[in-house]
């Protein structure tokens, strides 16, 4: 634990005080990171003006727990019938003279809470909320120098791929190489399964990989981000394969590509996180492409794949500067697919320069 | 959703009943799997007498969340601070006519929790317990076949990377290639990260694959699981790469492997759920390996990979018929490395055969 993580829980205490709190249990598994630097499976940060200390839980780890490439489901959750009877945290906290214990209430479940309330009887327990996530939302530029490691790692391994022959490769090896080359590269792994959606399948969020082959013509849409001390990016980029793109599809990305553009340009310090999702979607809507309901374009970025702010419509908070976020729209065309094409930038003052572009594979419609 | 499913429904419904609730919102996705047989993102299942209701969550779900290859965090836990304030699930329960709802209160959140008796005012909320999960601990013969299936694609793949050079390849090198040998195999994907573990790294449990190559005279142990329609299995072997093992890992390979066969002949219905560990643990004990404070050399396995029952030292219930479990014990010395072996069995009466083993690779100390 460093100086950076130390003065993080000393922000948290603060905020803490002045709800009344006097001690705070922190469960999330990204928080914890956020304010230790590690993540021991199923770790508790117990927090008071003279202590932090990390509650392993009361059971030994499963044996299948190391660190997961993914975001996982800690022990604490699923492991067996018996453990929710023990939480040595709430005990710690009487130790510890605590008199009111905030507890992260959209984490905890109902069991852990009552067996919280159990072993920390006569401390009153609040609800802490999400004021780590507010927390985290602004970063500093040592995590912005973790984002960006995790871009170039992602650039890397996409840039292998595209030198290679893609025709007749299944979407599910084209995902693996990835998921393996970023892992060469230095990852701790992929963020999210790697998605590779060919022909009618690309173009779509969330598309999960088939024995679909890559044809001549087809689009290819490939979706990204590798983990690399424990921050995440994502990289979408929608490719034509053979030397003729058709003319709709020439069109097409033209319009996903401007859409993408006119977002990116939105992200300017003190706007409205709606501002960048409509400037997008103006431009698909007013080419016909429209979306019921709206899936938003963006979103934070960091210790989680997806974090605040959110950047989709109707969103009224102000962009701050240091921010990482996601700009990713795109359009699909059920049975004939699309484009997507998807960014993960920090809000820079334009001072400064203006959004710095973390992802910067090139986003003109390569013909592979 | 088929007739099984529906008769597991009506089974949940009868356990219910019997303790006045007239309907049931079922929250973790392994549990929403078991009584429908789909798991689409975040969605939870209310059920009634009358109907059954696949509610999904208060937002769109996020785009990174196809199905994922290991459990996840569902989006409803971790994606924004708007979404606990909507939960669908409690309006319908109102619209069902429900007076007593019961939730899992091991896995829902105090937030959800609150939100559901906000929308479900009125209704009163009960506690389910590890109903379903108790429910899941017997598996019918469709859930066998699947994990049958998912026994061999671990199997094939294993098998395959045995016939290939293994001297001067990183560890994770060969978890990626193990990895994608199940997915070529037909395998959802992995259960969990398949762990590789050379020399002195070998013999742990849940040990991290690292950029440390095969040498030889290396103890190698691998530990993986194929996914299969969500079904999983374990299985962990150990070689001796090179011709000719040291007198100890002879030894030691033959002390794992006596305590491992131990652990399986003690799988017999009706036995004490902790005779498998202590079976394996009185020859380890006895031969002056003791492990402190013990950890249990098995448990259930199937849409989890773990599950109830827990087979560790203390566990007092019986092994039912029809129980698929893990069987692991292993020794690591510190600096040196070690021997694990693991398999997943199903619990079968001796009129049967007795026990059925899954995971076939075969257990002999291969030099490799």
């Amino acid at each position: 634990m460093s100086d950076a993580h130390a003065a993080r829980r000393e922000r948290l205490l603060e905020h803490c005080s002045a709800s009344g709190a006097d001690a705070v249990l922190v469960t999330s598994p990204a928080n914890v990171r956020y304010l230790t630097g590690c993540t021991p499976c199923g770790a508790s940060l117990l927090l008071t003006r003279e202590r932090a200390l990390l509650v392993l839980p009361g059971e030994l780890p499963p044996d299948d727990t190391g660190e997961h490439p993914y975001p996982v489901d800690l022990p604490t959750r699923s492991a067996g019938p018996e453990q929710d009877t023990a939480e040595p945290a709430g005990r710690a906290a009487v130790e510890f003279g605590a008199t009111d214990l905030a507890v992260e209430e959209h984490d905890l479940t109902v069991s852990r809470y009552r067996a919280v309330g159990v072993q920390a009887a006569g401390v009153r327990l609040h609800d802490l909320g999400r004021t780590v996530e507010r927390l985290r939302v602004v970063k500093d530029e040592q995590e912005v120098a973790d984002l960006r490691i995790a871009a170039e790692i992602g650039d890397q391994a996409l840039g292998e791929l595209l030198e290679s022959i893609l025709v007749g490769r299944t979407e599910r090896h084209l995902a693996m190489e990835l998921e393996r080359r970023m892992i060469d590269h230095g990852a701790d792994g992929a963020a999210f399964p790697v998605s590779v959606g060919t022909g009618p399948h690309s173009g779509r969020t969330a598309h999960r990989p088939t024995d679909r082959r890559v044809e001549e013509g087809d689009f290819l849409t490939v979706s990204l981000g590798a983990r690399y001390r424990g921050y995440t990016i994502r990289c979408t980029r929608t490719f034509v394969i053979g030397a003729a793109p058709a003319g709709w599809q020439v069109e097409l990305h033209r319009l996903v590509f401007e859409a993408q553009r006119a977002a990116r340009e939105a992200l300017v310090p003190g706007t409205e996180c709606a501002a960048p999702d409509r400037a997008a979607r103006e431009l698909l809507y007013a080419a016909g492409y429209r979306e019921e309901p709206p899936r938003p374009f963006g979103h934070g970025i960091g210790l989680e794949t997806r974090e605040a702010p959110q950047l989709g419509p109707g969103e009224t908070g102000k962009l701050d500067n240091r921010v990482p976020v996601t700009v990713g729209p795109g359009v699909h065309l059920p049975g004939r697919g699309g484009v997507r094409i998807e960014d993960t930038l920090v809000v820079r003052p334009s001072a400064e320069g203006g959004p710095e572009l973390l992802t910067i594979t090139t986003k003109e419609l390569l013909a592979l």
